[in-house]
């Protein structure tokens, strides 16, 4: 098993259910197990609001009790809001994800509980886990519903999971960053143009002009296509009012 | 202004903007603008939605279009799932609050676009916000809404910002860690105790055995509450079968 079991504890509305099978999935998690549920199992309502992700709520275990749900787990994070007297180590949602994705790493069957929508887990089930996470809400309103906090949990698997680049300059667009040949080709031509248009003035201000043309075209991260378009722009400006049309060929 | 704007870009459903205000409150954010809801304003279902949050849709600002909404501010993200042919740079939600977060502490106004429940954030939308960010969804099942979407960057405003350490050895409960002479007694006492039950058997044994109970107590991260309950547990073991009652004062 390579995924954390995220076990729901006497969840009572099915529409929770459905939900936090839709927040597991959006994070690539499908091993759900219930205890107790309040409206029975398999529930209609849970089905519907699954929608897409139905297929976790088919593989989704059920159980009769905490102890027979966590039986083949070697550790188990309970989620709740405080610690409520139990002493135990609480992890944040970031700290907790990581010491699980290192347990499984060590070939680990890892788990989380999540309590019911009113009233949360109770000590009893508390006791029985190896380590309790509390997300870091608001204390002037902490109110995460079960879905939520199931969101949040898969959120972090995802997070801690994704191969994906902090940040992409120029992602979704067949285009690569201009080369400083481009740049350079750019600034030349705006510069001569503007020559032409009677832009630096005056004269002992020029060279300080051109300074910040250069600088501006330079930290612009321009691609390859907007290099072409401000060679568009440059020539159709310097050319002045005239019809729409292919531009001529003159360069 | 210390925190983001959160933008909802032509919201449909007032629940969604209800929920939207609560998962922002859960993590101390107060600050929503509305760029042409669907069903006007204010919204009654977006109210009852937002229960104890509703203070944050009484704050809200509602706005006719997305320049105006946007109009004081130095940088804009935009959530999408796909950058769609847009050239812009694509953060993760994590380096964009990051980002966010070093914008704000040079005084930097900075806001978070959010797109309508079906669509999502039109190209037009996008062309005008400085970057985009994407949540890491599974690309076999990326459903998060509205609400979902506004929680996932609340949260990564409250993770980065939060002063909760990653793990709390013995939180929530008025307990230190016992010292190491406390350790030492009780290992001391388990000993003696099991000489009298004849538990170090065979003897060649003996030592390791010794070495193995040592080393137990030593890496279980005990509390002085719970040196003192296994101090009792040892005593009543060692006297074997009696009815309930106080121990005896012998130690």
């Amino acid at each position: 098993m390579s995924e954390p079991v995220f076990i729901l504890v006497r969840p009572q509305m099915g529409e929770n259910i459905g939900a936090a099978a839709r927040a597991m999935l959006n994070f690539g998690l499908g091993s759900m197990r219930v205890v107790g549920p309040r409206d029975g199992w398999p529930n209609p309502r849970a089905v519907a609001m699954a929608s897409g992700a139905g297929r976790v709520l088919d593989a989704a275990a059920l159980c009769g009790n905490l102890p027979e749900a966590m039986a083949d787990l070697a550790h188990v994070y309970a989620t709740t809001a405080r610690p409520r007297g139990v002493t135990k180590a609480v992890f944040t949602p970031e700290a907790a994800i990581g010491d699980a994705r290192a347990r499984i790493a060590l070939g680990q069957k890892v788990g989380f509980l999540f309590g019911p929508e009113r009233a949360g887990l109770e000590n009893d089930d508390i006791i029985r886990a190896n380590a309790i996470v509390t997300v870091p809400v608001n204390p002037d309103f902490p109110s995460l519903n079960l879905a939520q906090c199931v969101l949040l949990m898969a959120y972090e698997w995802g997070r801690q999971g994704s191969e994906m680049p902090a940040r992409q300059l120029h992602a979704g667009a067949d285009v690569r960053p201009a080369r400083a040949a481009e740049i350079e080709a750019l600034a030349g031509r705006l510069e001569d143009s503007l020559e032409v248009s009677g832009f630096f003035w005056p004269e002992h201000k020029a060279a300080s002009m051109r300074m910040t043309l250069r600088n501006l075209l330079s930290r612009l991260d321009l691609t390859d296509t907007d290099v072409r378009t401000l060679h568009g722009v440059i020539r159709a400006l310097l050319r002045g009012p005239r019809p729409p049309g292919p531009p001529d060929r003159d360069g």
